[in-house]
């Protein structure tokens, strides 16, 4: 087999053999295939495509190139959830307690945040004491005592994708669908959940910009999904404004407390319902209890208590806050006819809540409360936006990203995405 | 200035700034652009293309990251040729020392061969004692006392180009007209010369399969010279067979002989002829003596002589001869319809005439004598071809590769390009 035989088969539009990619995927893992061709095979891909039968041959090469997960001893069947990531999107927070009150067990390995979009570690790294960091051995102890367990991806979980993913990053070549699928869906099918539910996310603060991106990813997902024996099905879900009302790590926990304790804002609970419902309905466990009662009575607080404390955090210790705060105030009295997902995930980011490069550090207690949220009356010079940071000097280049972030329109109306646009598969 | 932006304007079909490739490019020949990045780059630019005055920035970059050549010291105008590569292409040999003989200086700088197109210096290096790297001054030299040299380019002429071709050359971005063109003509351009004529293969043994190839390269290429000051004109000429009756190193530097003492195969005097009388007339010498006359007076052979006299070469030693023949007999009686340049030229490259990596080593002995031309009449068991090889254990492969290269038809006709296929310029 021949690097250049299967750079030039793509380059010209030609469909990869299985036997390609068998070759190439593990080769370029081992170094076999240098950085330049397979950076080279990326682009290619990019710009020309893959089949269906293409993409779940590199998918499956790469979940291959590493181990895959098996939760066959516990009781109860597995179901998890994947987001393409968002604006003050805290949904797993909520979301795993409540699914494993309601009967499944959730293996969820999670990611952290890059750029503008928040990551679920680094939320939860804010609780005091909690570690992200599990042996498989102890997942499944803390998924048999509580029923959840969000945790980091080892090292050993398809290795192909961590390259590659490295090398898309600085090679242009992060935005094709097929790569996306493929890279999301190797790591989801290799933790080995029985059902998976997705929320592909949509608009300005979502990587995919339009709903006919989303679907189109969607849909390839769940081919992917279904093909690999994975009952998979996929969320549309607006991503045009910011998810609840906390952006951020700490204020982000606060939030998904209260919607544990039966509050919270409408649209994370709404979310939050809709997605354990697919998740249980996945898992056969769509007849049994419903997540609105186990919001409801207590017993999604109580698994996220035991969830929390079996990873070494503390449920009752008070939560980082930032040194300083800065109050955006309403430029106008009318309605708020946008908040922008893209412009207040890049403040928050800029408030020190993300990170531009893997390694730096994020500050737990930054971030962004609002105090309305699209379609609310707001008055002239009530505080609209509550900014957090260590230091006060990040508040500047924050306001500059909100500044086309944030319309108030007298008898405006906003033009909103519907939260839960569509389902797929 | 960022890599990705610039990988991401021409991954989405955008046009590079004049700001971005005066960046890029001398950031990837200094290592500050990684060569995954470049790349991605080089696919993203054979996939989407590249607009006129992109290649011209592009080109002129390349020259500026190394030395340009200057030959204004010399009392005659400067003018040369170059060929894209193909079967049997011994001309620079006769033609340099004809346009010499002719009034004009040819400072040309050549190539090795790499698969199955045979390179200049290679030829060359097959005359006992004659080197093919001179130092500029020494160039100078060749020049002003012969009015021809031909030598190897040095490493401080576009070290851009040369980093850039090793890397398409792993990368499968070698295909690509914009990256082809320039890199020939970042060459040429630095080389210094005041005209030039370029030859453009066209047919199975060349690089460009098709005339509307051929000729989309040819035009590219006679603006990028036009736009940097160099009088260029391209020639679409026949690859679809051998040129001339020699294929190889020693036995192509014979037949360059004969033809240099007024004889030889009628293609090869034809071509020499008309790419002579272009690079004179791109010289502004036009109107004085024909290239036909200086090969009939013997002048063309003594500037031969002294040229490779002065490269320490010895013109009247003995050739080298391979060890082993082999005779390839006419399978029928009929008309040759059919000798193919790429069949031909891979047979030779077995033989040892050729090499597979940049490293090795030729055979200067070792090629192809066709005793018969497509359109000739032949005779059943009559000698067709005779192989000239090293190691008798070579014949056995390159008798596979002329199995489909070679027809004769009782009664037919060969259905060939013509040998001056168009003139663009």
């Amino acid at each position: 087999m021949d690097v250049i035989d299967v750079i030039l088969t793509k380059r010209d539009g030609g469909e990869l053999s299985d036997e390609q990619i068998a070759w190439v995927v593990p080769a370029y893992t081992e170094g076999l295939v240098a950085e330049e061709q397979m950076s080279a095979l990326a682009m290619a891909i990019l710009l020309n495509g893959m089949t269906r039968r293409e993409i779940a041959t590199w998918t499956e090469t790469m979940i291959r190139t590493g181990e895959r997960m098996n939760w066959s001893v516990l009781d109860r069947p597995t179901t998890d959830k994947h987001s393409t990531g968002g604006v003050g999107d805290k949904i797993t927070l909520p979301l795993a307690p409540v699914v494993a009150a309601c009967g499944a067990a959730v293996p969820q390995l999670s990611g952290r945040g890059l750029g503008h979009t928040g990551g679920t570690l680094d939320k939860l790294e804010s609780i005091p004491g909690w570690r992200a960091s599990l042996s498989n051995a102890e997942m499944l102890q803390v998924l048999q005592e509580t029923g959840a367990v969000v945790c980091a991806a080892g090292s050993g979980l398809a290795p192909a994708d961590k390259k590659l993913y490295a090398l898309r990053d600085v090679t242009g070549t992060v935005e094709s669908i097929p790569l996306i699928a493929s890279s999301i869906m190797s790591k989801k099918i290799a933790e080995g959940t029985g059902a998976l539910v997705l929320d592909v996310k949509v608009g300005s603060g979502a990587f995919m910009k339009t709903t006919d991106q989303a679907a189109e990813l969607a849909r390839t997902m769940v081919d992917l999904g279904t093909d690999a024996g994975v009952r998979t099905v996929a969320l549309l879900t607006a991503m045009d404004r910011p998810l609840g009302r906390a952006i951020g790590n700490a204020v982000e926990v606060a939030e998904s407390v209260e919607v544990l304790a039966g509050g919270g804002p409408a649209d994370v609970v709404e979310l939050t319902i809709t997605l354990a419902r697919e998740m249980l309905a996945g898992a056969g466990l769509g007849g049994g209890k419903d997540p609105a009662e186990a919001l409801r009575d207590g017993s999604a607080m109580d698994v996220w208590r035991r969830m929390i404390s079996a990873q070494g955090g503390d449920p009752d210790a008070p939560l980082p806050v930032a040194n300083e705060t800065y109050v955006v105030k309403a430029p106008a009295t009318g309605v708020l006819t946008r908040l922008d997902a893209l412009g207040t995930g890049v403040a928050a980011w800029r408030l020190g809540a993300g990170r531009a490069r893997k390694e730096d550090p994020v500050s737990f207690g930054a971030g962004i409360i609002c105090h309305a949220k699209p379609g609310d009356e707001v008055r002239e010079g009530e505080p609209l936006l509550t900014l957090y940071a260590d230091e006060p000097a990040r508040f500047e280049r924050a306001l500059a990203d909100l500044s086309g972030a944030v319309e108030v329109t007298p008898g405006g109306k906003p033009d909103l995405l519907p939260l839960i646009i569509d389902r797929i598969g």
